[in-house]
């Protein structure tokens, strides 16, 4: 399979594009923005889908903002964004352990604040954000430590405090395999734009976990098909008139793969060109599969999609 | 295939199990002690090989001590043992790095005071060891971080002091393909005899830094066929003569199967008997390999195939 580049179609190709959705998925980290700085086009594309009428979800696996804290760096950047439109995985995966939970359990959690707030949002007992580091050597640790009585499940998201007391601490909750293990998303690393610094992402964290657990997490971020659930239980989404917008293939681009949605990559983020174009010639079906139905240098080549100039 | 118990051979048995080799590879951590305390009949069974004249040697896949820190650990528990008997990962780990890098370039270190000790010892330069936790937030540290330009390889060992700014630091050295990446070892976790506890090991860690980086490491510990091109360069073994002798099928057993050694497991620290009655079974290759061809209820269970007792 191949892939269409938007930046290349024609006048009648651009026009049937833009008309093949009524619904727009959009990831936000190397879509719309990278860190603070909005990506070019991006407030005019994303407001210009909704002044037209077309749904739309910012959708990220980002566990470090709250709901609210994102609804702020929206409106703050100028993109109009309504609650009820924008999905983090820190207030999904709330959410799940909310539903899932013994009500008389604690939650043990690696991750950051925002995760705290949404648990205490849905009245979830939870332990674990902040710093733990090693305050004296592995033996007098092993030898002290405590294990809470009453958890009922472990949360992994990104925590920029994570340390070998909280592998520990994990992994001992994990022993008890009623114990739910359950992660806010597995991003691997994110490039730093201009730099040669790779940032770890979750997905880092998490397999430490997995590894000494020896147990998988139920993931409620992309490209688990969870986060669709969830917005297809409380809004009406047609699938085949929904468009995901993502710069990572193996959770936009396959969250869309998997929900029967149209699929764009745009390359200001994770993954380029190159590696669609080795992905489309692979004779293996997993890479095959991240190969995106469209692609575009960035949000901004959509704006020549619309009827109207913006 | 199936796995033989040494508790229940015949005189006969018995016999021919202790004249079918001359050369004895044993683990340490859950053969012959848990943390400091020697395990039962430990002393006596390995001292009792040396006195009969067959070779020993102890491999850990531990990197927590140097080679001479194993060395007093060994003789202060009673083990006789000299030092060219002792391969340990802190140590084979520095003597590959040695072999394989540029004399100009540096080591990033992720693991303790004794991988410094040995990479000390043979001249390499290296950094990283010791604490290295977020001081304030990701995105500052992300604004400051300054790469050294010298790092020609990163190290991956046991680290009390893993942390996120030590992960970032490992992701972005290994960016370029030719910096090389070693591990000591991938044991995932241990039990903690006696608790509800697992303990993370080394492998974890691994995981993390392979999931961000994007690559995998060269392991030099076991189950890795390098720790015993070591021995088998520097000392005359006989494979078809050699038993190695563990507690953790992925490591021990498996790496007995790939140089052609007799397999013991012993029952007294990771894998079960259950363990191994479930792989008997399993049609799965990859499950079969790890199927030792003997086990024991522990080390002490072999006091009673010595011709003369103990």
């Amino acid at each position: 399979m191949s892939s269409t580049c938007i930046d290349t179609l024609s006048a009648e190709g651009r026009r049937e594009f833009y008309n093949s959705f009524d619904t727009v998925l959009t990831d936000c980290d190397g879509v719309l923005w990278l860190l603070n700085n909005t990506l070019p086009g991006a407030t005019e594309v994303m407001n210009g889908f909704k002044a037209d009428n077309k749904k739309v979800f910012f959708v990220t696996n980002n566990s470090t903002k709250s709901h609210v804290q994102f609804l702020e760096k929206f409106h703050s950047l100028g993109f109009q964004a309504s609650a009820n439109e924008v999905v983090s995985t820190s207030f999904l995966a709330a959410k799940y352990v909310k539903a899932n939970l013994d009500p008389a359990k604690r939650v043990y959690v690696i991750g950051s604040p925002a995760i705290a707030c949404e648990l205490d949002a849905l009245n979830v007992k939870h332990f674990g954000v902040g710093e733990d580091y090693l305050k004296t050597s592995v033996p007098t640790f092993v030898e002290n430590i405590k294990l809470e009585p009453d958890v009922g499940a472990v949360l992994v998201g990104f925590d920029e405090h994570f340390s070998y007391p909280k592998l520990f601490r994990a992994a001992s909750y994990l022993k008890d395999p009623s114990v739910l293990f359950v992660a806010t998303n597995t991003d691997e690393s994110f490039p730093v734009a201009g730099t040669n610094l790779i940032m770890p992402g979750t997905g880092s964290l998490v397999c430490a976990v997995k590894t000494c657990a020896g147990r998988d997490p139920f993931v409620v971020g992309k490209p688990s098909s969870y986060i669709c659930n969830v917005l297809m239980e409380s809004n009406k989404i047609d699938p085949s008139r929904t468009i995901m917008i993502g710069d990572r293939c193996n959770t936009d681009i396959l969250l869309g793969k998997r929900c029967g949605f149209k699929t764009l990559l745009v390359l200001t983020g994770v993954n380029t060109q190159k590696n669609i174009e080795e992905w489309s010639k692979s004779d293996d079906p997993k890479l095959q599969e991240l190969v995106p139905d469209f692609y575009a240098q960035g949000i901004n080549s959509l704006k020549a999609t619309f009827p109207v100039p913006l």
